[in-house]
């Protein structure tokens, strides 16, 4: 595709216009934070940052670059991880960023439902649930920073999904604002309504590219009473698996937790976080985190989880286990898997994967990554951890020790493109919860059918005919 | 639009090619239960019923349909409210019948995964999930006779919305064959697939128009080990949502079922219905049917139970309370509300609305309805029933006491007219669960806005450029 023509002066003022010139920004300091990614993988170039305070000016907005053919980059928070955030082009992209856009318009906690701005930090969805006596169950590492319009246009994952689902299925109604400006105003608070095609659904995951979602209607749930947290050792990781069957079989939809670790993953957490220490006596091969939760009264949701993790210790599924004697201990039980991804920086280069196959093939999965791993680059040292719950591992790859950093990086494709295939193999996914943007933006194709790929570009097509949302992202 | 060319004796004969003669019918006895809607409301005309017997077949149909540009209505188990699946020309129309496409592919207990094609019944899928310790929570009357492929393209509701949402919710891969033939496999089974747009979203609900559904990757959950079932007599029916907040804040996920009842509603059974009898003393204006189950052993549930309805009792929430003793007895507190609608039958003609609006929203639009029928027919008599934990009522009128019916349904309209107006100044739905196929597409540009008409139309037009696509059904 030819490059569009450059923003002129002229048509950058008509931009900031719309949004007034308090909010328009396009010197570099002001600007750097909008085109940095956090991790500094991309860094990013634009003409102009727009800060919009209404719906009313998101339409504006893209109906000039509509008219104009003008790129339009829409950003959150700036915290996802595959780049479908970040502005590339310094003279033809504008961000449009929804953070002044962060109301929180109605909390209903007789109706469980929340409305709020797309610009509304994750974080204060939740303390308004709370303190409404509500859980919004959605929960990642960035909530304290991610919006949620960026979360639910990259339908985010974390570690709610087994008990709640996805960002996606928080959802009862979107606002957004096509690629023309038209405003397509959904924000219903219903949980039933089948009148035509859900139009929303196709916005969710969509990272930007077809639609801008601009205030959201959101479920809210039950808060639970009780919580208990258990750290448990594994003798291999095929025992997480059947642990998390007998948990599933007891617990059902009291399982709100089920996070796998490996032991050199918890042995990077204890060297580099202060203040860490391991809840078991003795090392194990793998670990797992277990948290139920639920509207029971805590002594007897503690009965039941010492019963499960009784038997499966009698039944020598695990090795050992710790049950948390206090909500500090269940943080700090979290805090080690949850530091997992940081301290692995400090081990040097790590090559990432966020991949999801059926649980049950977690096992297979690991064992043939491993070999994969070790054939691709000798001693490299995985550090598979993540969701097992819901068949999705961060498998991450820590450089061999002692080996060159940027070396050990040129091998990122490779190694990429050896742990797709095992994961294509059984049916799994290349992103499980981060999403497409540039990062896999190039591998798609060959992990989607023709057919796929061709539906996926004709709704781009059809929905965005200027190609002015997102470009070069996803698709 | 111009009709379309007749389907000449030519092509039908191509089209029973397809199947094999067996399985194209053409006779009119043979044909009449494709033809007929259950209710006698829709009678129905076509060419010629094909019954693929697989995926390559539906596709070869929709390649030959779509080359001659011949209409196609899909049909499941022929058990939809709203003539969605219903062909009306004798001419021109073709049904295609999922029903030889019956086969459950795969049933995963570990991964809580079935995996099933659309013909499926949907009873068959209960027990098979049930056989596998497992829970297929979706539930509605025609479960013994309705397909699942109809479930998913409808976005059927039923009873376990409140706990584990509409049929949507269930479904974690689709395989479906698009208007040219074209086969879309998305048989995963991933509980999180972050690459590109959710396809199969587009195609869940659409009443069969954007595309065919041959199979499905389904989501199982624990199977609950103990139930209570409680039927409460109410004062009035803001008890009933005070009732519910209780509940929710009490039960959480637990609270799977949450169904509102009139006293006449209940009449009407105790009158028609062999066998039935009031689970309580005395009458009340309004009843609820409380379902709780869980994972919990049988008596910590019922003492939670217990303990919610001694409450509500002592707060004059409720008048009085009947807990099931046996499950007997909590089936035939069911059998009350589900046979609410068949017993309307006898008591003349009755003019029915499906509609949801926010559930504490639910006594002001009751209050307000009822002022409207009787401005619209004087001594016609409201029975509203339903769902009311997701705000979903089956407002049901039924005519005066000894009326004439005919006279009286020809006010059908009228009737729709002045509850969806009502319905629409709370923001709600006027199909929350059946749909919209040709009872109420005539309704829903005046409910939707004209951007949502836009890009439903654009969305058809550009999925089914030739229109082939159960014509004339929804848009």
């Amino acid at each position: 595709m030819p490059n569009k023509p450059v923003i002129s002066d002229d048509l950058a003022t008509q931009f900031a216009a719309i949004v007034g010139s308090r909010h328009a920004i396009s010197d570099e300091e002001t600007m750097a934070p909008y085109l940095v990614e956090r991790r500094g993988l991309y860094k990013g170039q634009a003409r102009l940052i727009l800060r919009p305070g209404s719906t009313a000016e998101v339409s504006q907005i893209l109906k000039l670059a509509d008219e104009t053919g003008t790129s339009i980059i829409p950003q959150g928070g700036n915290t996802g991880l595959v780049g479908a955030q970040v502005p590339f082009d310094a003279d033809r992209h504008i961000v449009v960023s929804l953070g002044r856009m962060n109301r929180i318009i109605d909390v209903n906690a007789g109706a469980n439902t929340l409305v709020c701005e797309a610009g509304t930090i994750l974080a204060n969805i939740q303390n308004a649930a709370n303190e409404a006596g509500r859980l919004f169950p959605l929960s990642l590492g960035a909530e304290g920073t991610c919006q949620i319009g960026g979360n639910l246009s990259t339908n985010a994952g974390g570690t709610g999904v087994l008990a709640y689902g996805n960002a996606r299925d928080m959802v009862l109604g979107l606002e957004l604002v096509l690629a023309n400006g038209d405003i397509l105003d959904g924000l219903k608070t219903l949980r039933k309504d089948n009148t035509g095609y859900d139009l929303k659904q196709l916005f969710l995951g969509a990272e930007g590219t077809l639609g801008i979602i601009t205030a959201a209607a959101l479920k809210l749930f039950a808060r639970p009473k009780s919580r208990e947290v258990a750290f448990v050792g594994l003798p291999e990781a095929a025992s997480a698996v059947t642990l998390f069957h007998k948990a599933m079989d007891g617990e059902g939809r009291n399982l709100t937790g089920f996070e796998l670790m490996p032991r050199i993953g918890l042995d990077f957490v204890l060297t580099h976080a202060p203040g860490s220490r391991d809840p078991l006596a003795e090392p194990h091969p793998w670990y797992v985190l277990v948290e139920v939760s639920s509207g029971d009264d805590a002594d007897i949701l503690k009965t039941r989880i010492e019963n499960l993790l009784v038997s499966v210790i009698e039944d020598g599924i695990a090795s050992d286990v710790a049950l948390a004697a206090s909500g500090q201990q269940a943080d700090d039980f979290w805090g080690l898997r949850t530091s997992m991804s940081e301290v692995q920086k400090l081990e040097g280069g790590s090559i990432k994967h966020d991949i999801s196959v059926p649980v049950s093939d977690i096992p297979a999965f690991l064992a043939r990554a491993e070999k994969a791993v070790e054939t691709c680059i000798p001693g490299a040292r995985p550090v598979p951890f993540g969701h097992l719950g819901d068949g999705n591992l961060h498998y991450n790859v820590s450089q061999p020790t002692g080996s060159d950093k940027e070396v050990f990086l040129s091998h990122w494709g490779n190694m990429n493109e050896a742990i797709h295939e095992i994961v294509a193999s059984f049916n799994g996914s290349i992103s499980a919860e981060h999403g497409i943007g540039v990062m896999k933006r190039d591998l798609l194709p060959r992990y989607k059918s023709d057919v796929e790929m061709g539906l996926m570009r004709t709704l781009k097509k059809t929905l965005d005919p200027n190609n002015i949302l997102n470009p070069g992202k996803m698709l």
